[in-house]
């Protein structure tokens, strides 16, 4: 029987596989390195951790498609991090715990790290989806949307330069369609329908945003790799505020459970329900953790 | 017999079709406004324009797919645009006759727009790839790798970074490699094989940077709608000021006659071959123009 391969190990290697191909010497040095640092090493991998999983449910027929899949939305987030720190934006000096890609390496080279990740993304799914053509339009259509307009990552960002701030699909757009793209694109990869996977996926987000409100109040920058206090200082809205700590608890608890629920039925759909639980207690403060 | 619709017209419309997914209320309006101002109206559209003859002499037999293939390389010639403008790179306040998009709407939509056409293109290019799924890795790979590492535009952008600046490199990857998209895209959107035409590409993308070079001698702002005197302001090498007008003309020539003599066996050969001598005339000022 052939050995099975931990999944996170191929998507290191298939993230690795996507930027080496910026070892050549037509590719200016310095922004070679500057991809390999903004990739390397990874934060929780969240992103991808569940497409992976989901696709695995699914009964992963296409391994290799699955782990494109998952390393293209692991680069989109990793862009959209790169830009978002710009000094336009955020302005944000420190990213999982070293200097953010525009204070080690400058500006312009920010700005062309995260246009070359949002390419690399839709070139990787490409090749690793030739084999099955028939997958990629769908697949390319899940992952391009959740970034894009109207309701992806830059919409979602956009909202900030207007004067009156549409919240709900601001937290959306900006958090869960990424989540959403993850879910929908590990099923997709595996030959089921996208579409069914996105509750899941917007549900598991929105927890994380709780989770990362929660975060901002307890945690300290060496826990977390960037600033806290953040939500306060800016006056961003915060559940964790709103709600107090252990409401903010139960409320990812209960979206975690409303959104598994939801789970479509497959061969592995009683292991990922589980695996969900579980999962998303990670996304808390050791200190705040429950048993699952 | 149905009437045949003018290749650039229905080009127009599919860019007006990318572009109006972001009119939607999940998208902030002024950043649905920005997208339109950075593709509407357009500069000369050479780069679709290319890719649309190469198409019709390979016989296009899929028009809708050849349409967003070019549609997708003048998204992100656009976007590419826009980053350049951006005050950390060229600091541009006008662009094809008005104001860049970072002086009209600020700079945090100008990064966003830029993101989100890159995004757009690989979502256009799969939604009408869909129908003929099996051409679908090959124009992803063909028009993603003329933008990304480690030979396409932002490479191309990034050796500015560079204490060492590759010359050969910097101009083939941030001019000639989308004009060889434009032609393997045409053809590959056909059915025929991309990589058969990337020497016309590179040739026609090399012409057309000896024009820019002359028209930055010899014309107004007016006439090309940005900044002039540009290259020796910069000190950046320029064919026209080593080769002389006359003789950058002559230069110009040799390129466009070399590179048609490339042009593989298709049923639109001759009259591609016609076209293009012709076309890239037009690259130049009129006064300085030749019968063809």
């Amino acid at each position: 029987m052939k050995k099975q391969q931990d999944p996170m190990v191929v998507l290191e290697r298939t993230l690795a596989e996507a930027v080496n191909r910026a070892k050549d010497p037509g590719c200016p040095p310095t922004f070679t390195e500057a991809l390999d640092y903004a990739i390397f090493p990874g934060g929780h991998r969240i992103r991808p951790r569940l497409c992976l999983a989901v696709a695995a449910a699914c009964g992963n027929d296409q391994p290799m498609l699955a782990s494109a899949s998952a390393a293209a939305i692991e680069m989109l987030h990793c862009a959209s991090l790169i830009h978002d720190d710009l000094p336009c934006f955020d302005d944000a000096d420190i990213r999982r715990g070293k200097p953010s890609v525009h204070k080690a390496y400058g500006e312009q080279i920010a700005v062309l790290a995260g246009d070359a990740l949002i390419v690399m993304s839709f070139e990787l799914i490409a090749r690793h989806g030739a084999v099955i053509p028939e997958r990629l339009a769908p697949l390319i259509d899940i992952v391009g949307s959740s970034v894009s307009v109207p309701r992806g990552i830059v919409a979602g960002q956009a909202w900030e330069s207007e004067s009156k701030l549409d919240l709900a699909n601001y937290q959306q757009e900006k958090t869960g369609s990424l989540f959403a793209a993850a879910t929908m694109a590990g099923a997709s990869a595996s030959g089921y329908v996208g579409k069914e996977w996105q509750i899941l996926g917007l549900g598991i987000g929105e927890a994380y945003q709780v989770a990362d409100d929660i975060r901002d109040v307890v945690s300290t920058e060496e826990e977390i790799g960037k600033p806290v206090g953040q939500d306060d200082a800016h006056g961003r809205p915060s559940v964790a505020r709103a709600l107090g700590l252990e409401g903010a608890v139960d409320r990812l608890e209960a979206l975690v459970t409303e959104a598994v629920e939801s789970i479509p039925a497959c061969p592995g759909r009683d292991m990922l329900h589980g695996m969900m639980i579980k999962e998303s207690q990670r996304f808390l403060p050791k200190k705040l953790r429950r048993a699952a």
